[in-house]
């Protein structure tokens, strides 16, 4: 894939030689490194919410188990944290000063995913009951507000012109974000979804919010609009390369390894992009596909239909092409995002790691 | 009650001849002109949601009905709007400037209702059933984030410092008032509160976003923190006074004046400031209510209770002292507002005007 990678000017033609297991180690050490620097900061921050909302947020980050004892539960694979750290730098700051942008875009992250989790119905998540599941729907809503807020408040409080910067692209961000749940929930009732419908869902949803990961913690380095901006295309494209990639794991991942339930995203009726390609494609596998997802929609008790059911449809949608679509796109993206990084000026190594992190998001197992 | 209003240095005596009748068409004026000034912007803002949020959130601001069809309901009384107004003249700006800050403080007090309503499983608010009975669970969650970001989005698109001030003091707001929430959720599971954490419970969830109001438009306006702070001072004790008047009527309130069932706080068992004042009273009436509390709590079949239980309790509430301790509590609380606006300088009319409402808010009957 390296001849996608069209490099900034300042990027010598000796650094293209890095090996397949250095940028593994490298992304590997990246993940690490926002965890690392973030979490105290976001368990600070939950620390400042009222009981029992501490213990809920703490339970829903993995920190705790749902009886209130220790666990080491990771809390995700921290793309976010990465990239938002990685973002200081390009402004050459220290990775320090995205700290609070990388722990804003984690809290909001986190408001979606508890109250997604609940409106979906979705039991598991990180291999794990959600929390509406075992703290209720009520405390689901609330811990979400509150993470949502907090997210606002901790940026703001840092008082300064390129906080308040931050917090702006942080709450477009969320709007994009809560329209793309909207704009799911509604495919989810309809017959037909476009493929360009789809995408847009999924830029909405994903994109905006990994695109504000890749500019907050320039922005809060003092960079300028332009800069901000370009960051925001490469996260945005990076975002729906990383969607394609989950909605494939959605369809065929391995439940061991994603933590979700088998054939997740067709249990409950997803149009991802695998299906809306399918769909689109010509030929029997495609219109068996239409017939029986067409019956389906009249049908309620779709929760209870066997695996081999559910095994038929993925075929189905392998059949008309919506799995290799989706891989296709899923690169597709990936080069636009690298391409964003382009007109950038940024330090040699800075570059190398945002690199080595897109090409992690299109190649990963979970 | 004209005793307990020690008006500020700069308000001569004359001015204290304000009689009951001019008051009151005063505050409808105020009311009336927050409506007017705020409701297109508001309406604007709504409009920015995409399908169908926009159509969600306009039946809850009742513009239109679950039909879609226009209808011409209120939205509440806007007292928020008309305080946030009158904020911005302390600071001796234009009404207008306070314009963003009581559309911010509008869509924040109007998520809370969502949200609230659904955690509550509470089926009526302003006479109409509320939104997740409407339009499901899923859209209560959904527009409700969408009104609490469209609210840091309107104030931070500023671009000004003032903006930024106004969106962090709106967000410290915001995060009591969910703290307010959790307790009030979880005082319905305990079987004693006392009247101190009942207090808490209700400046947080009223007082904080009231307080909030009262303060942006001065923020907006450039005043300093000294006087934002005193004008919080002042919302908080009148969100206070605004509550204990809310809890009378949330038990003996006029169910087609409130828009709520009969006994609506009974119902849902709210530990409200009548209820904790009665429960800590001596003698036998509040022994009594003691004992019933505590058989209702292990009874999951509250709902199906007879009007003739409700009004027992109701009775025994107040012979025990619950209704008068709330209502000179009201009282106290409205005295305390005002003490706030002593050291406050600001224009004449403008003072006369912040009375006003706070005499209005505890003499309402919805």
């Amino acid at each position: 894939m390296s001849n996608t990678r069209s490099r900034g000017e300042n990027v010598s033609p000796a650094n293209e030689q890095v090996t397949a297991s250095d940028a593994r180690r490298s992304v590997a050490a990246l993940l690490e490194r926002g965890r690392t620097m973030t979490t105290p900061v976001l368990r600070a921050a939950v620390d400042r919410l009222a009981p029992p909302m501490n213990t809920v947020a703490a339970y829903h980050f993995g920190w705790i188990d749902a009886t209130g004892r220790p666990a080491d539960g990771s809390g995700g694979k921290a793309v976010r944290p990465a990239l938002a750290l990685l973002s200081a730098e390009v402004a050459g700051a220290e990775p320090e000063v995205g700290i609070p942008g990388a722990v804003a875009v984690e809290l909001v992250h986190n408001f979606s995913l508890l109250h997604d989790d609940l409106m979906d119905g979705d039991e598991q998540r990180r291999h794990r009951d959600t929390v509406w599941k075992v703290h209720g729907p009520a405390q689901a809503i609330l811990v979400g507000d509150a993470l949502f807020a907090l997210a606002n408040e901790l940026l703001l409080e840092q008082g300064t012109t390129d906080g308040g910067r931050a917090t702006q692209r942080l709450t477009v961000a969320t709007r994009k974000l809560i329209d793309g749940q909207a704009q799911d929930i509604s495919f989810e009732h309809r017959e037909r979804v476009t493929v360009e419908e789809c995408l847009e869902m999924e830029g909405n949803k994903t994109g905006a919010l990994i695109a504000c990961a890749c500019s907050i913690g320039a922005v809060l380095g003092g960079a300028d609009d332009a800069t901000a901006d370009a960051l925001e295309r490469y996260g945005y494209h990076l975002g729906l390369a990383f969607q394609a990639v989950d909605d494939l794991l959605g369809i065929w991942g391995e439940p061991s390894v994603t933590g979700k339930q088998t054939w997740s995203d067709l249990r409950q009726r997803k149009k991802s992009l695998p299906v809306v390609a399918a769909l689109a494609a010509e030929g029997p596998a495609a219109e068996r596909l239409g017939e029986l997802l067409a019956a389906d929609a009249k049908n309620t008790e779709i929760g209870e239909f066997s695996e081999e059911e559910f095994a038929n449809r993925a075929a189905l949608i392998e059949e008309a092409g919506g799995r290799e679509w989706t891989s296709q796109e899923a690169r597709r993206q990936h080069a636009t995002a690298l391409e964003a990084l382009n007109g950038v000026y940024m330090p040699e190594e800075t570059r190398r790691n945002l690199l080595a992190l897109a090409d992690f998001v299109v190649v990963r197992e979970k």
